[in-house]
């Protein structure tokens, strides 16, 4: 019988574990590295610092760096952790062994002087290469990609790329794309390593290569870089600078963690609560970390409250008006978050958050507000008048619901987009923020209407 | 100088028309194929039918399934329309050239009259294939996977492995990992191109590959298949049979569409709106498919009017009442809506979604509840009341607000799951309509506790 690998589980970790006591350098590896990089990542990850400390002396910087680059964003802080356990000389020299753009994204987390260390410490050409990727912007293509890719020349036959490559494989984070450059190493083709495989070994690579390259800019958005890799099903897109060198690659494996935590950044900011934290909270936790945005619309609310105050003669004598307050900030909260939800996810993708762009979403944000509006207006219009009998009152409260629709709408639409222009994550203009801020302006308009009115009314 | 490629651009697009037009079918090519697959398909969803006419006699039916093959899932409707104005003949010749997943995909959404019309006109190879993966269930693996891969045997030498790899490299989906397997069909290996490349040529397969095979079952859901993919930053995985025979592979670009695709339904499904069809959407579409959720939670918000309408008497006596039903609505509303978001979340892994971990999330989201409910009801108590001078209003509202609040998380959470086990998509349960069911919870909550206190408010 054949074994199936079995991603790891409590058995095997348990084995790995008693080796690691035992003192076994021998029988630890073997068990060990039977696990996918993926799993010897998670049982690192479970062990205790003595543990820790033991496996370090057993497998080498190298081995280790194979796994810190398979290591997720969301455990990165647990291995800030574990690289001041180690020794300075130890850390960097997993760092150096790691894919530079891993290694970026945690010396990114560092103090300045902890990283200044780190990089003193490191072969010169590894920390020339981090310090080059440390000064791109976060975000920004130049952040996510890395260095080790493969080049060739335009003028070599498919048999010398070919050894080129068999020579350079072993360090390239891709093989799978080779990038033609020239002299001045300007990109100026490329070529699958499909096909290269399937061309005739004598033939030059300028006659096989495609120049129709798509490439990204270092500056360029991640979320930009992510569209391109995802609409041409390509997996590694090639970066270069303003002048047009080639820099370096972003692989398909970053770009599927940007898609995640940008479409989960955006569904937790809805929601006002960060939805992938909370999968591993205790209630207490949860709690802790749900309360400060509930006490902020909290007191948020007591806006609200304080503002119908000021009415509250009015209701002692028309009573019937407090039967509409939720109805109106209710369905106005519910407009303004889907409003709000087209916003952000437009937001979310750069190339269209130019200023006329954005001006013409809220336009037609605002017109929706009025059409929905109208229709749902002339609806509780005629329910209210029927029912209540009295049509004044289904006036005042049709059109408080136009109204308080439309500046729901204006809101959805405007806040997020200027927390953008003002550096803010537009994401965190959460759900829940916008219904509360809509609570107080439904409320004011609902008021003034009906005072308006009031003759009619009692 | 040298090129660069630039994505299709309004002028590229109007000349390639105009060679159309023209009728000049070399000019035509020569134009059209400059441009990535990617773009080609842009440009070929943008022509009018009497243009898509000329281009069908101008390229074959395998350059077109090229095409077919990058068009995106959003565009698939009018994919639909297209190959109903072709000849079946035409159509079927397409579809069998295509990737099988991508063929699938698209019969999937034909009638069953036509799938058999165009699996008649096909090659017998072709049709037998799309056959059995059109009987998987949606969201499976079997739904995704393609039968384009390259298998290879373990007593095989690394040189044989190329020369048979070369061969199929044309055809198969990937190439970049090749599968190896026993007589039996029966997966026992992998290897990586890369380690390929590197060994030497007469080195045999079973001393280099991984026995690690991490896989998944044609029955497996997408989302866990995604999940792998995404943990071991694999290009591709292979799927089994339940009898262990390796059928198919799932490539990462598919899985990119599954994360994107899933994201974006449970963000749109918290705010009650399809957010990536509105983004094209003009005012008046985006309102009359807004529209319908309005409504219905108007006449949901309703009922909360007439419940808050048999309490009317109690509010003529004691106007201040009034002041917080906003307040207290409001609150909970945020309270359940975070709940629902962790709810839902968790619900898009399957893995998860067993019945005693969803009893133990509601149980600690009630709990939760209790906690934040408590605090913020305490702080609510004290700020109403010093600010209104009575203890027991502020009592009233410190007690409502811990009970809707907790009230709000059960719902918040309870709910999308019993929806999950109904059947229905759990990411339906919206946002607003939480808020709008926690409306009424509250309010009745908050008057019934205030007329148990009664002679204290007056």
């Amino acid at each position: 019988m054949y074994n199936v690998y079995q991603p790891t589980d409590e058995e095997i970790y348990r084995e790995i574990v008693t080796e690691l006591h035992r003192g076994d350098k021998a029988g630890f590896r073997e068990k060990f590295f039977e696990n996918h990089t993926y799993d010897q990542a998670q049982i690192y990850l479970n062990l205790d610092p003595s543990e820790r400390a033991a496996l370090q002396d057993y497998i080498s910087p190298e081995e280790l760096a194979e796994i810190y680059d398979v290591i997720d964003e969301e455990d990165q802080e647990s291995v800030l952790g574990f690289l001041y356990d180690m020794s300075d000389q130890y850390a960097a020299t997993v760092l150096a062994y790691m894919y530079r753009d891993n290694a970026v994204d945690i010396l990114n987390e560092l103090g300045d002087q902890q990283v200044r260390r780190y990089l003193h410490l490191m072969p010169i050409k590894a920390a020339d290469e981090i310090s080059v990727l440390m000064n791109y912007a976060a975000e920004t293509a130049g952040s996510l990609m890395t260095t080790e890719f493969v080049s060739i020349f335009a003028n070599q036959t498919v048999k010398s790329a070919m050894a080129l490559l068999r020579a350079k494989a072993a360090n390239a984070e891709t093989i799978y794309y080779l990038y033609v450059v020239n002299d001045d190493n300007r990109l100026v083709g490329v070529i699958s390593l499909k096909d290269l495989l399937i061309s005739d070994s004598n033939t030059m690579i300028t006659d096989i290569m495609s120049n129709r390259i798509v490439s990204g800019d270092v500056n360029e958005n991640q979320v930009q870089i992510a569209n391109k890799i995802k609409d041409y099903d390509f997996l590694a897109l090639p970066i270069t600078a303003e002048t047009g060198q080639l820099v370096g690659i972003i692989t398909v494996d970053d770009i599927i963690d940007v898609i995640d935590e940008e479409a989960t950044s955006d569904y937790s900011g809805l929601a006002a609560v960060d939805v992938e934290e909370q999968q591993s909270f205790s209630p207490g936790q949860a709690a802790k970390s749900r309360l400060p945005w509930l006490i902020t619309l909290l007191v948020l609310g007591m806006g609200t409250s304080t503002l119908i105050g000021r009415f509250e003669g009015m209701i002692s004598e028309v009573a019937t008006l407090s039967l509409f307050i939720t109805l109106i900030t209710g369905t106005a909260g519910n407009a303004g978050t889907q409003s709000l939800a087209v916003a952000v996810r437009r937001l979310a993708a750069p190339e269209d958050a130019e200023d006329k762009t954005l001006f013409s979403l809220i336009l037609r944000e605002i017109t929706t507000g009025l059409i929905s509006g109208l229709i749902t207006g002339i609806v509780i219009c005629t329910i209210v008048s029927i029912w209540q009998g009295n049509l004044a009152l289904g006036l005042v409260i049709g059109i408080a619901m136009l109204a308080a629709i439309t500046v729901a709408n204006l809101a959805g639409s405007l806040i997020p987009i200027l927390m953008d222009r003002l550096g803010f994550d537009p994401a965190v203009a959460s759900g829940p923020f916008i219904t509360t801020l809509s609570d107080l302006t439904s409320v004011l308009i609902y008021f003034s209407i009906a005072s308006q009115f009031l003759v009619y009314l009692k």
